[in-house]
């Protein structure tokens, strides 16, 4: 069995009875399975996991879609979280027996469906991109729903499928295929934001630090810390263990101890394998892991 | 869906063709999976892994141990690990859904029907053990094969289940809860065994260190090394990165690298996410890891 995950963006985070619904259409197929959902009111915006079998992950991620699209208006919309519409993002994430390339395709399928009977304009994105500019999401998403009006007029971002004009209440929509991505966040013993600012920097791909690192420094006023939060865009390449120790040795010129971290949401078992490889000096592989084997077991006889 | 780990080990590690008829009896079972096996032809001894839900579980046991009775002669046994059974010993280790109480209970049915029809003496070890002497499995095992036609006269070693008198080709078998069994080796970049064997006594429990460790201290003769190997009987309550970083630690004393780790055979999830935790200074837990979510939903839709 082939094993998909997608983590969509749907730009409602306040009405729980929409998101439920929204839900609700995954909930339809068999071997498509909703691991998490979350809803955010400051971000009026709702993040969904989800893992399944490709074709029938697509089908549900288009009815999803199709259920956002009746039920958001974006003319409405306000929040902090930049979006372009109502289904604003749904990344393609390979789990399992599946390669980057085949995610491509499917991400090809989807957009094309969406673009085509739900009149959303859709754009490719990372590694799905046709543009170069394109890969990064930011990119894309830049003007947000109300700029897109304009945007979508230039050359440059005539949409990958569907129509050359944002749909009216919907907005516009990427798909694409990614690596996992890991969320996560380092604390720091001081209530000086500037250092966790100066560490972000030091870290962050963008100002030469680590290839898959985007950083920002962060206040946490009400525990008057300060925070690192990081995405780690390919955690293969760029191990977490290799963050957390350049955090460390970055926080040490500044004599601020590093007190905690978090991983937010859900992280991949690989992820836990390559850190305690690290610590421990050695070389382990998931088909050491008891649960992992026994997935794979599972994930055989779910197949048949 | 409730399931139980278990690793007999049986006195047979020469003859494949033996050991693939006894781990053939697990395979005509649903719901039960052979997860992994292995044979040492030094200790002539075969380990394997299994997992599966506990009734098809004890019933596959029943039919290894009894295939084991049938072609496992320990009169004419010789090998370094010592050994009292032809199914020498089976483990039952709660893995999901189970708590010990209830492996205790299996155990006891796995016992009584080894003890009654296959006429082979049992003894319940671990969790399971009647008396205290025979909680360690070392203290029922001492004397061996040979041995026991004379100790189990004494009132004493009177066996949990079966016959008072050692089945004369098969011997005794013990059968227990326990919990998993983390075996750990760690190498250092020396040549001189005693500083493993110093560094073995100062983390086992013998000799006052850590509770549920067991450590020796051994020579690589191929590789002018040493190593340490240790057996962690309860990780939960030992973790492996405090035995780690104690045998740092104590290395550091001698001027000794850590050179590296090793896993032997399979370990828990639950042991890599204490590990990360500790190192990335955080408090993961399984339902944060993708394959873990996963695991569940196919465990429960396996059950159905």
């Amino acid at each position: 069995m082939k094993l998909v995950e997608s983590v969509p963006n749907f730009s409602e985070g306040r009405r729980k009875e929409v998101v439920e619904k929204i839900v609700a259409e995954a909930k339809k197929y068999d071997r498509v399975w909703v691991l998490d959902w979350s809803m955010d009111a400051d971000h009026n915006r709702s993040v969904v996991t989800l893992v399944g079998e490709p074709e029938n992950l697509i089908n549900a991620l288009f009815d999803m879609t199709k259920k956002a699209v009746e039920l958001i208006d974006l003319r409405n919309h306000t929040g902090q979280h930049p979006r372009m519409g109502a289904a604003d993002v749904i990344p393609l994430v390979p789990l399992y027996n599946v390669t980057m390339d085949e995610c491509v395709q499917y991400s090809k399928i989807l957009g094309k469906r969406i673009g085509e009977e739900l009149g959303v304009p859709v754009y490719l994105y990372e590694k799905s991109a046709t543009h170069p500019e394109r890969e990064n999401l930011a990119n894309i998403r830049r003007g947000e729903f109300e700029g897109f009006f304009e945007k979508i007029k230039d050359p440059m971002w005539k949409p990958d499928f569907g129509p050359d004009r944002v749909h009216p209440s919907a907005g516009v929509t990427a798909v694409g295929a990614r690596e996992f991505l890991i969320a996560f966040n380092v604390n720091l013993g001081t209530g000086d934001v500037r250092i966790a600012e100066k560490i972000a920097k030091a870290i962050r791909f963008s100002s030469g630090g680590l290839r898959y690192v985007k950083a920002i420094g962060i206040e946490l006023k009400e525990k008057g810390i300060v925070q690192v939060s990081i995405n780690i865009t390919n955690h293969k390449k760029t191990p977490l263990y290799r963050v957390f120790e350049m955090i460390k040795m970055e926080a040490e010129r500044y004599g601020v101890p590093v007190l905690s971290s978090e991983i937010v949401g859900l992280f991949p078992l690989d992820s836990l394998i390559q850190t305690v490889s690290y610590y421990l000096r050695t070389n382990l592989n998931s088909k050491k892991v008891i649960e992992s084997n026994l997935l794979d077991i599972l994930v055989k006889e779910a197949g048949k």
